[in-house]
């Protein structure tokens, strides 16, 4: 969606690929020959693997059109001559976040105040449930809302309805703020497009269910939060955040709970921020999280 | 060993046995009675077990023999007449602690040290270690060094000299400050008191050998160390204490690890410094830290 | 207000006075007589001033109206025998908390969800704003709104107002959820209640205005909030919680800013919980907090 | 001093000054001209003011002295034609530190275990303290120590002394750790190097002299400690580096000093690892830190 037409435009690059001398004075020198002043850059080898991995946000004076002329032109410059795999976005797209919740409200709610007063770039688009309970909050706060029922037997049919409401919301990233089911293969290729997760452990400790009973079992002193991106394995995508709180003997599994709600919509609000912001490139199960 | 003959002494018990009414005014006015001002008392109650914990710590005048034998008769009111398990010391008794070290030196330095400066109860008997690198450290600090080789095919004899080692030096708890070995179960039982382990990483992740590789190759945010006691099952048994940091994708495995030690040390010296101050209860492989 | 009738109640006392032996012993004897049983204890010690101090939970079987008699037994015995100042509360009884706030709205908004997700004690009886923006958010939660617009000439005035709704709501707290006026001393002492503020520094740094401004003025590098009781010195009242989170270089005041609502949200809530359950005691100008 | 011949050096430069386009180019362009190739690059632009800050790290093969030569050119393009204050340092240099210390042990114990372990780039070069307690422990690990005693009533001369012996060592550092006098503002002009010290607060709190009881006395719930550039200003130099640590009633003054030390010792050995490491840039007395 575009914004403004007038207004001097920045564009973000996110590139990755083989690391070799010159890199950075090839993209730099690139920008300023266009007329672009960068704004931020910051760089990262892997020295293991030999990956070069930038992140640069520069400004683009000129009209809209001409900023993403010139954001395509980076990422053919980028992949063709620097072998670079690149992603490019001009500061007037808008990502559009769908969310699919279950009935603990917490992460869902933090995240819309945090839209509200503008701490997130791009906008909310839709709220799908598998239960009715927040209904009510999404229409007070004028978010459109779907109940989706899943059921055991036909939850492949459920994950076709969820899709088609993503896709008619014309949704850029799914969230998932507290959902309570595991997503299909299927629907994770369906979609095509990043899914994020809030896991209420400190990951890899404590995957899959129940994760502040099995850390009450434990008997550990820190509990944590994870978000990452959802892939086909549960818990185990790429980790953007994770936060922890210390616990105590005093806590049982119900404090755990409070305190973890703390972590959760803290960790899961800076991992959609970093997202929204073209922060995250992953690499092989890993994140680079220029922040 | 006894310190003080006229001094005021104090007694610390520690109990914990099946919850019922009155446990609380039971010990308080047990100690009244007997002349002494309880100077701190913590207590827990684990609901879904009803298990009373508590720590109760106070000042009993009169001669040393005396608060001794206060010690006992308390210990033996609480078994008997209260039905718990209870284990006294007297303010005038001081803990000795052996250390099991390989190479890696900085959790011992920074316990020797702490040990100097007056910063924990109890003193340091003896050093075993199955290498030669430390010896210089301990001689300039004036502590018995004891070089122990462990042969895999032969490790049970050289169990059997650390055993001996410690049994000379009267140690009451072992603790290991980065000992790359494991223990055999018949070394745990044979030795007849506690023993600390310091890991490196936040248990229950990364449990096992090279932990940090563990953490960079899973691309974790936060790494951790773990203190525990040491049971026959590797890296399982009660932790003690815990403590966490960030790092991020510019950490190779080399910064994991010195960060790592600073945790190391702190989560070490802590768990040690509770243990030697009769703050740590052992249940079901839980601990509650009276802190 | 009368929550329950048949249940067993359960009462908080929080005491402190000058120490002596047998006070726990007295506390615990008492209530065992009267047919309580304690489920939690926790006392501190002042050694320096040679104060008690004591917040001790019972379960009391019986009618509810025994419950309460119960209660003020308790505190005529710690008054007169122990010498200690005392305050008792029974567990149906509901603190009533009424909010000022001006536009910012995180602290509310978290503050509301905390409640109606059932994390905190009590109930929200009203907010009273010199601001019109948060009418909206107040009813859409069923939370009765209040405009008071305060005018610098006229603030005695409008504080008559506040103070005149607030009695109308049967307040026992007030919170300020960033409240950008400072209270009249009158104000403090004609409310008659404790007032919780949440100022956006770690005071006693940055008092006053602006205090992200002044924080990166600084160039610190760990940003705070600090929620404390309200006194007629400004920003120097106790102490109840605190918290801080990293900066660096790159983060310009409207980042402090952002990361700095996550922290005053969080602290103002354990604050508020904390004094809701009888956690908080005040004692020249500091805080015993028993966690 | 020159430690190899024929590896492959590197070169850190450090830079800042007015913003304008084209300056990551002109690096970066300027470097793989050279035949470097870029390792680290970190930049950042002070929006207010608009300066660009940079630290670019490159390997540059060839022979140690051509590495030093095109490090002498840099600086000279750097300030010449990009109108940059520009600082340059060789991998084969090693700084010199020098340590003024009082008579509390732990930071310089901490700093000395932390360069033997190979943690910190530059060497210790002697040890000063106006108390005799310490000369044992440096003996120990062979750093030279020297005991300048300084009366009130003859402290320049003193600090002349001081100097003479940094000089003699060429330092090219000066650390404080834990030194209890304050410096004349001519020690500080004559030293014409960097000085570094630790405080043991969290400043600006609790500026000035015994901040542990000054902390105490408010009753805050957070302590601190914070490595800082020493100016004429006492304890208001630009800020590198600062850490916390919770506290709550229970802990007494000498509780707050314990765990203190563990912050102090941690932020001053950081605050030291980066300067050494060329990751510090001052500017209006705030610090640009490229970690």
């Amino acid at each position: 969606m575009l914004l403004f037409g007038m207004e001097t435009l920045s564009i973000v690059a996110l590139l990755h690929g083989p690391d070799r001398p010159g890199l950075v004075a090839r993209v730099a020198g690139w920008i300023f020959e266009k007329g672009g002043n960068i704004l931020h850059a910051d760089q990262h080898r892997d020295a293991e693997e030999n990956v070069f991995f930038q992140r640069v946000e520069w400004s683009q004076p000129g009209r809209a059109a001409d900023a993403h002329q010139t954001a395509a032109s980076f990422k053919t410059m980028a992949e063709l001559e620097l072998d670079m795999v690149c992603r490019t976005t001009v500061s007037d797209e808008r990502v559009r976040v769908g969310v699919l919740v279950s009935r603990v409200p917490h992460c869902l709610q933090d995240l819309v105040f945090r839209f509200r007063r503008g701490e997130m770039r791009g906008e909310l688009a839709c709220v799908v449930s598998n239960h009715p309970e927040l209904r009510q909050f999404c229409e007070s706060v004028n978010l459109p809302f779907h109940h989706v029922d899943v059921q055991a037997d036909r939850k492949s049919e459920a994950e076709e309805t969820q899709l088609a409401i993503f896709k008619r919301h014309r949704v850029d990233l799914i969230v998932l703020a507290r959902y309570m089911q595991i997503l299909n293969a299927h629907f994770l290729t369906a979609a095509g497009i990043p899914i994020i997760n809030i896991h209420h452990s400190f990951l890899p400790a404590f995957a899959g269910s129940r994760p502040y009973h099995q850390a009450y079992a434990r008997g550990v002193k820190i509990i944590g939060a994870t978000a990452h991106y959802v892939t086909a394995a549960l818990d185990q995508g790429p980790i953007i955040a994770q936060d922890v709180a210390r616990i105590s003997h005093r806590h049982a599994v119900k404090d755990l709970i409070r305190k973890g709600q703390d972590l959760e919509q803290g960790v899961f609000a800076q991992a959609v921020r970093w997202h929204l912001e073209e922060r995250v490139l992953v690499y092989k199960n890993k994140t680079v999280v220029f922040d």
